[in-house]
């Protein structure tokens, strides 16, 4: 089974492209975990090691798929204090 | 059942995230289509009406989501001469 991370910091197109990406990925072949970066500050340096960007962003296995474009990690981090 | 199209213009970017997402779409629930451009370049308006900016960009029902950026749309319609 692939296992995936879905990083968002809680903005509308994170949560939007949450709810689509839940609705329609294989729970049989992907273990998906959901990390919010606002209840999660300590993932936000393995996320960007795992190469994530911006947010809302799918790690699945190696790969970093971002989709849309809610925030940078740089403006994540400010607004987190992080 | 959802209708799902992914819209590409194998560039490798593309590729690499149709892989990943035909790998990990739940085919029960999602009727994924994948429409290649340079087959098909008179599916860019459709693309372009559904709000598509680049490619590659998996549709859903209404909703677009741009999966990391492989090309504009401009880049893709002035490659092809579309």
């Amino acid at each position: 089974m692939s296992k995936a991370v879905f990083y968002h910091a809680g903005c509308p197109v994170c949560v939007s492209a949450e709810e689509k990406i839940l609705d329609v990925v294989d729970k049989n072949k992907l273990n998906l975990e959901i990390v919010h970066f606002g209840n999660a500050k300590d993932r936000i340096g393995e996320a960007e090691k795992a190469g994530v960007k911006s947010v809302p962003a799918l790690v699945i296995d190696d790969q970093v798929l971002h989709i849309n474009f809610g925030a940078s990690m740089e403006d994540v981090k400010s607004s987190l204090n992080a």
